[in-house]
C-alpha cells in the first residue's frame, strides 16, 4: 500500500503532543499530553475489571481526553473502592501538575492483581515523568519503555498516510504486553495518537475496525487480562479532516489498521518465552466470522504452537484446530500451506495430502519450520471470508516464566 | 455414596463379556465382545471427523452392538474413502473371526492423523488379539493397555451398584487419553460395559448425563481430537432392569457417573507431562451452565496451570479466568479457597483478600500448592449452580512431549 509510509520517532512525529516515561524499580509511569483530543477506547471484556478501566471508560465517554497517565507494576485490580480512590488521587495530582481538567485525564495500569497501589512510589515516579515531558523521539521511547512489564523490547510505530484526497496525516502508537504475565502482570495496553481531524463517532468506528484486525487477533497464552485497554486520541494538529460526507477516508482506515497490526505483531513476537512468530491466514471461508474463528483456533492451539517450537510441520494439528473452531469446513477441498520469508509449500491441496514422508513437500516444510517467521495459509474454498491471526510458539520458557515467578 | 462399591478387575467383573488386547510396536488392538448389547455413544464434535467415528455412529444408531474393535497407532483420520474402506475391511475380518454380524461391530482408532492405516499390521494384531479373548482381570488389563498411546498407565474402573430397589448391578470401563498427543496421537477413547438391563433411550440419556459430568469436564491441552469416542454397552447379564416406569434408577445413574468421573480423573492425572492433579469446584453459580463455564475456564487457563506447576497460590489468575469465562460474577462477594487432601484455606472471602504476604492464609496456601492433588473451591453466592472440572498442571514436559515428537 504505497499511500502508507512507515517513519521513525514514535509519538514525536505528531505535532502538539508531549510524552514522557520514568521508572523506579518495577514501577513505571508514562504520560501522554495531547490537549483537547477527540478520544475513543476499547477495553477488556473480562467481568473482573480493574479500577482504572472502570474509571477511564467514563472519561472516554465524554469524548475529549487531554492526557493519559499509565503506570506499570501494579494493575490496581480487585482493589475495591480504594482502587477507584487511588485512580482519582493520581488523576488529581496529574491534573494540577499539568494544569489539565481532571475529567479529561485517562488512566491505565498494568501489573500485579489484588494489591493496593503503592501511591507514594507511583506519585513520585509520576512527578518525575511529568518533569521530563518532551516532543523528541527519545521522549516517545521513554514512554514506550516505562509501560513495559515482562516485555523484552519497547514497541513503537509511526506512519504517514496520504489520504484519497492527496492530503497527508500521521498516526503513531506505543504498546506493551507479552502475555498475561506472572503473577498476573497482566495486560495489553496500546496508545494511538493521530494528528487528523476526526469526529467522535468516526474515531470510535475506525478504532473498533482496526482493533478487530490487530489486537483482537493475537494470542499469547489465551488468558484475557482484567486491564486490557487501547486508547486512541486525535489532536487535529494537521488540520486535515479524514471524513468526507460522514465517510471515513479509506486510506486513513488502512493506515490506522497498519499501525495497529504492526504493534500487535510486535506484541506477538515478544510473547512470553517466544522463539518464533506465527501468522495464520485463512482465505475462502464462508464468512469473515468463520475466517476469524479458524485463524484464532490455529494460533490458540497449544499443540500446534508446541509443534512449531519443535520445528514439526504438523498439519494434522492445524486441521484439527480448524475442525473444532466452529467454522464451516469441508476437509475434502481444503488447502493448507506453510511459508517463511523465502519459501512456501502446500501440505494439503484441495483435500489431498502432499506432505508425505519422502516427498519434496515435506522436505521443504521441514526447512520452513526452522525459520523465525512462519505463516500458515489456509484456503477453505467456501466463500470470500478472510482473516489473519498472530501468535508466538509455545516454548519451555513460556512455561518457565509463568511457573517460576512466585508471589 | 454407600450404594456404590469399587471393585477390582475391570471388565472381568461383568458376566458374559470377553475382552483382549495385543500390541506390536506402536500398534495395538483391543477387542470387547459383548453379544447383543444395547449401545450408545458420544462422539467428538470436531468437524474433521475420523473415518471410524463416521462408521461407528451409524452402527450405534441401530442400537445393538456385539463387539468393539479399537486400534492405536493410527487415527484413520483425513484418509478419505480409503479410510472408510479400511474400517469395513477390519470389521469384516473381525466379523468372520468372531462370527458376529458386521453391522453389530463398532470400531475406534487413535494415533497419527493423515496416514493410511497399515492394514497388514493392524489385521495381524487384530487376529492375535481375538485369539486371546478371555474373561479374566488380565484380559481386561491387556485391553486397557493395547489402546494406550502416550498414556503412562492403563486406566480401568469397576463398581457394584445397589439400586434403590435393593438389586445389584455392575458397571466397568477402560479409557485412554492424556492429551491430543504428538503428532496428533489424538483422542480420548472410553468404553463402558454394564450388566444391567436398560432400553436404548435410557442408556443414551444416562451416558449423556455421565459424560457431561466427567469426560466433558476435563482439559489437558484444550485441543479437541478428531477421534474422541465414548461407547457404552449394556449386555443385561445381571437380569436386573434399571428402569422403573421409564425412569432411570437414580443409584444406577450415580454409579455410572462415578465410573466415568473416576476414568476421567485418571486421564487428567495422566495428562501429558503432568506433575499435579487439579480439581476446580464451583458452587453458588447463577446456573449449572455458569458453574461449568467458570470451572472449565480455570482448568483451561495456561497461566493458572503454570502457576500450579510452579507452586504459586496465584488466585489473581483464578479470578481473571472466571472473569473472562462468560459466567455471571460479582467480584465483591466471591470466595476462593484451595485445598489438598489434608488442608484447606480461603484466599479471598466474600470479596475480601485474605492471602496477603505475611498472613497465615498465604503460608497455608503455599504449603497446599506443594501437594500432588490440589482443589480450587469457588463460591459465587449467586445461585445453586455447581460443577467440577479437572486438569493437570502445565509443565516443561507438557511442552516437550508436544514439541519433540517429529513426524
Amino acid at each position: 500500500m504505497d499511500f502508507i509510509r512507515d517513519i521513525d520517532g514514535g509519538f514525536s512525529v505528531i505535532e502538539n503532543i508531549k510524552v514522557s516515561g520514568a521508572r523506579e524499580g518495577k514501577y513505571g509511569v508514562s504520560v501522554i499530553l495531547a490537549p483537547q483530543s477527540t478520544a475513543s477506547g476499547v477495553f477488556t471484556t473480562n467481568k473482573v475489571v480493574a479500577a482504572p478501566v472502570t474509571y477511564t471508560k467514563k472519561v472516554v465517554k465524554n469524548g475529549i481526553v487531554s492526557a493519559i497517565v499509565v503506570n506499570s507494576g501494579n494493575a490496581n485490580c480487585f482493589t475495591g473502592q480504594k482502587g477507584i480512590d487511588d485512580c482519582e488521587e493520581l488523576v488529581n495530582l496529574v491534573s494540577k501538575d499539568l494544569d489539565v481538567p481532571a475529567n479529561e485525564i485517562a488512566i491505565c495500569s498494568t501489573g500485579v492483581i489484588g494489591r493496593e497501589m503503592p501511591m507514594d512510589i507511583i506519585s513520585k515516579v509520576a512527578y518525575e515523568s511529568i518533569s521530563k515531558l518532551g516532543d523528541k523521539p527519545e521522549n516517545s521511547l521513554a514512554a514506550a519503555k516505562a509501560i513495559m512489564t515482562t516485555d523484552t523490547f519497547p514497541k513503537e510505530e509511526a506512519c504517514e498516510v496520504t489520504l484519497t484526497t492527496g492530503e497527508v496525516i500521521k498516526i503513531a502508537g506505543i504498546t506493551k504486553g507479552s502475555g498475561m504475565i506472572a503473577p498476573n502482570m497482566a495486560t495489553m495496553l496500546s496508545f494511538i495518537v493521530t494528528d487528523a481531524v476526526i469526529s467522535q463517532n468516526a474515531i470510535k468506528k475506525a478504532l473498533k475496525i482496526a482493533a478487530d484486525k490487530s489486537f483482537n487477533m493475537i494470542i499469547v497464552d489465551g488468558d484475557e487480562s482484567t486491564n486490557d485497554t487501547c486508547l486512541m486520541l486525535a489532536n487535529g494538529s494537521s488540520g486535515v479532516n479524514v471524513e468526507n460526507d460522514g465517510e471515513i477516508d479509506s486510506n486513513f482506515q488502512e493506515g490506522l489498521n497498519h499501525v495497529c497490526i504492526n504493534l500487535a505483531k510486535k506484541m506477538a513476537r515478544d510473547g512470553e518465552g517466544a522463539s518464533k512468530f506465527i501468522e495464520a491466514n485463512v482465505q475462502g471461508a464462508e464468512s469473515f466470522e468463520d475466517a476469524k474463528l479458524a485463524a484464532k483456533a490455529i494460533v490458540t492451539s497449544p499443540l500446534f504452537k508446541s509443534a512449531v517450537f519443535g520445528g514439526d510441520p504438523n498439519w494434522g494439528r492445524i486441521v484439527s484446530a480448524i475442525g473444532y473452531s466452529g467454522c464451516e469446513l469441508n476437509p475434502d477441498i481444503v488447502t493448507i500451506a506453510i511459508a517463511d520469508d523465502e519459501d512456501e509449500t502446500d501440505l494439503v491441496r484441495k483435500g489431498e495430502i502432499l506432505a508425505f514422508e519422502g516427498t519434496p513437500y515435506l522436505g521443504c516444510a521441514e526447512k520452513i519450520m526452522q525459520s523465525k517467521n512462519i505463516t500458515v495459509k489456509i484456503d477453505m474454498f467456501l466463500g470470500d471470508g478472510e482473516a489473519t491471526a498472530r501468535c508466538c510458539d509455545l516454548t519451555y520458557d513460556s512455561v518457565k516464566i509463568n511457573a517460576e515467578y512466585t508471589t
